[in-house]
């Protein structure tokens, strides 16, 4: 199934699953809608912080459309979950935008790290919260991001651990593509970004870490949607956590080299 | 004082040695002279273990001269400092070959991390041995090299402490050079790799570790010096360890992208 067959699959409602697994060799990504009013002060977010938010597109105000992420797209029925924020809590998780839309909504795609797992997949790295059939552990850290208006906190982690070996092969390969954040922000001792216990992530599940492995840090698109929450908008929306919009752009054409 | 320039005065008897901070744009080159007997076998030997051993240009049987290392280059009177080896041993230091040049004599000019270094420090990386005013830590690891006719052995490795966001990047940096060792063969724990005591290295000076750095080892050229005592040929010539050949290569030219 193709990108474009699965979100019609979703559009449909025969699908309402996490995403992780399918279209694998296209970019899956992690979806904020806000109202224009704050949209100018959320994209100057993302730019201050593009190892965490970086920036697959962004909608025309009021357009459900985005031709740069997918053809036919329709950003109110092609994500198999949403989470509706009111206040900065979440109101509501819904499969539909359609009763929901505003003509005042923008859309930013902001590039996911299942795009570069099948990279290290492929290059015979192991990933062990695949391996644990669970959902990588996530970490907040006490690195504080740019803030822009009401856009602050703390950058989130996802966290892998890995040989380091591996671990110098994975900042290679992620290194060449900082759509889907990049190279890692930290590796080993996780008290150095104020992370207090490994086993207890604050996001996802814990994983383990065999002896001779270092845990390897990388930006996360969590850290947006922290940053959303922390805001306190009247209304925001974001994808369900998991549940991505599957693009039909190919993972291997965000290589910057 | 361009390259060229610096070898005349090396030839003239005028400067005798260490060349580290000399000419430092250009590529420094660990130098092994091998009668053509044994020149194969340590060619395939370079081939095999191409991270301790990247060849930056080989010389035709007998010949000083080897234009792709530089213009006018004489290899028996332009570097400062010779070691002479018959059975494996140290038999005599030297600042000419003239008097012991043979015919079938065959170069091989190995990268050095002098070049990375550069590199690393124009990236604002900061090198605590350079700091120190000491020699690069090296040490015998328990990674065998693949052996080819005599020549095998152990990796040596130099070793720089570093924050991690800075070994990041230094992994991005050196990745680009494979010609100069490239990227780490390893970081962090030193008992993974054989290492016992970083405070007692087998060559180069023991340095500082800050609380909150991770060591960084990069393959070193001196392993191949170490795989050639073990082959106790008849007769190999190096450089004097620090007392490098510098080329006329720019460091920059030696980036794969």
């Amino acid at each position: 199934m193709n990108p474009a067959e699965f979100r019609q699959q979703v559009r449909q409602g025969g699908f309402h699953g996490p995403t992780a697994g399918h279209c694998g060799e296209f970019a899956q990504a992690n979806l904020v809608i806000l109202p224009q009013a704050q949209a100018d002060d959320f994209l100057r977010f993302c730019l201050f912080n593009p190892r965490a938010c970086p920036l697959l597109g962004i909608g025309e105000p009021g357009s459900w459309a985005v031709p740069q992420l997918g053809r036919d797209l329709d950003l109110r029925t092609d994500v198999p979950g949403y989470c509706v924020y009111r206040d900065g809590r979440l109101a509501q998780e819904v499969t539909s935008l359609e009763a929901l839309w505003q003509e005042d909504f923008v859309t930013f795609a902001i590039g996911c790290s299942f795009s570069f797992e099948q990279m290290l997949q492929q290059a015979g790295i192991p990933l062990r919260h695949l391996e644990e059939g669970r959902n990588v552990s996530m970490y907040r850290t006490s690195i504080r991001n740019r803030p822009a208006g009401p856009f602050a906190g703390e950058l989130v982690v996802s966290m892998r651990p890995m040989k380091a070996a591996d671990a110098i092969r994975a900042i290679q390969i992620t290194s060449r593509f900082p759509g889907i954040h990049g190279a890692p922000v930290h590796f080993g001792d996780p008290a150095l970004i104020g992370i207090g216990d490994l086993g207890r992530p604050d996001f996802g599940d814990a994983v383990t870490i065999l002896p001779g492995e270092v845990p390897v840090f990388w930006a996360c698109g969590v850290t947006p949607q922290s940053a959303l929450r922390g805001a306190g908008l009247p209304l925001a929306i974001t994808h369900k956590p998991g549940h991505m919009l599957i693009t039909d752009i190919p993972n291997a054409t965000l290589a910057i080299f």
